[in-house]
């Protein structure tokens, strides 16, 4: 490697697997970059715990990264991103990206793009009509409770409703993912939120969701909403990519992509499990000792 | 307080609220004790980690419910007592009771007075026919993975049947008690387990079932089998209380039993969820921080 250009290296951090699903969408974006992922399984699930004990689990874990080389931090965990990144920042020397953000500017980007191809004009913001801005966001409890997406709909012209869904982590995990229970929590979580009104666009505020995307746009369908559903793993991906291509580009003896991944429990449970969420094998995970 | 009879004070340990049933049954078994509940909650689940780490944060709750005085200890929690009872019997120097060898005698008693009804003998360990000796555990993940109720189970010359039941600790935890979600998932569990058998007795091996066991003994009847559901915390009670009765019944100035509940995450919400398991108000939970 050229000594001139050091390789960029970018640690993903997430409680569990779910933010493998950020991972998988970074791999082809930065390819010339290496990954270093962790995730804090021993303390997981950060969804159900109060803001002070997950920005202490999320500083510990970001330090652990940044002594570990990365030079940008990428927070794949809704909750740590909603209730930590201000901690985060203030631990680290190097940049970070959150999910919060990238899914919220995602969810108006669709708004947008939709509006647009109706009205025919090329300033969306100007256009976008009062009655076509609800957001309809999909979270873990400690992520409702931050009300970070509301913040960041807001502050984008958006309204947000949020509503915590606590079964469908655990739904996940069981591996149920095209169940008829899990269709029918679904189906109860967004009758509960939805009520009479029709939101214009539903916005997956945890990294597990991508993997019943299908059943969430199905179970929409079956409540008779056509609605777009967006994740915020590639909107995530696509922010960081935009922050560190150049340097990549720039790079002469630029090598392909590689990742190593840490866990702090079962390092046999997070390759089986997270093989799912990265849709590629996961050869080899580190165990690692955060002292919690 | 009599200072030749220093008051027997209990510690209740378990990863989070479960326990408390624990808890409730102790109470007026030995109403005269002092009672010290850890609930690890910053930290729970224990079921879907390794036996490394529940062991490691056992151990640390375990010495603190020592250092503040208990001279008793029950883990009523069965993930903490399948995977570390040994290693938190070494590092205190107070007796320790788990909740798994009282639930496998649990279940041999209600076998054993069965057989003793239907057959008139008085000694039915002599009499259990071996088709009469089959006990579904459903219990978590690392419970299940432990075996430790197959073991407890063979000592007592029964056969256990073990089943993981991960969604039945997230269905309790969102409150859906008695929904028509939370009586499928258990359906399916117990179709799963039973297959083309009966069981003789289902024994409930995780301390948050209690507050399902009506769904439980519903299900079993909608799939045709007429058996008795079991939990373990009024036979890890009776076992506690037998130890230390006396000594309470020896101090002349027997005082009221009374609690105090510590949590290591949000006691606002330990409050508000734990007064459904232990079935009185929590007047008052502090917090405790052990470092994880």
């Amino acid at each position: 490697m050229d000594a001139t250009y050091p390789r960029v290296t970018i640690g993903v951090f997430d409680s569990g697997f779910g933010g493998l699903t950020v991972l998988r969408e970074l791999l082809p974006l930065i390819p010339g970059a290496h990954y270093v992922y962790l995730g804090d399984t021993a303390r997981l699930p950060y969804g159900s715990k109060s803001r002070a004990t997950i920005a202490r689990y999320a500083v510990e874990s970001a330090r652990f990264l940044e002594s570990h080389g990365a030079n940008h931090l990428v927070i794949a965990c809704n909750t740590a991103s909603a209730l930590a990144l201000d901690d985060i920042r203030a631990a680290v020397k190097i940049p970070v990206t959150g999910v919060i953000e990238p899914g919220a500017r995602s969810a108006w980007a669709a708004l947008a793009s939709r509006a647009m191809n109706q009205t025919g004009v090329d300033r969306p913001q100007d256009h976008l009509r009062p009655d076509h801005r609800d957001v309809l966001v999909l979270a873990t409890q400690a992520t409702v409770s931050s009300h970070a997406y509301d913040r960041a709909c807001t502050a984008l012209g958006l309204r947000a409703v949020e509503k915590a869904c606590p079964l469908l982590v655990p739904l996940v995990e069981e591996g149920w993912i095209d169940h008829p229970v899990t269709r029918e929590v679904i189906r109860i979580y967004l009758t509960e939120a939805i009520g009479d009104g029709t939101p214009n666009v539903v916005l997956l505020g945890c990294t597990h969701y991508p993997l019943i995307k299908h059943a969430i746009r199905a179970a929409l369908r079956e409540l008779g909403h056509s609605i777009e559903v967006i994740d915020s793993a590639r909107a995530t991906a696509l922010v960081v990519s935009h922050g560190i291509q150049n340097r990549i580009d720039a790079n002469p003896s630029r090598p392909d992509a590689s990742f190593e991944c840490y866990a702090t429990d079962s390092t046999e449970k997070f390759a089986r499990l997270g093989s799912q969420f990265l849709g590629q094998p996961i050869p080899q995970v580190k165990l690692l000792d955060l002292g919690g």
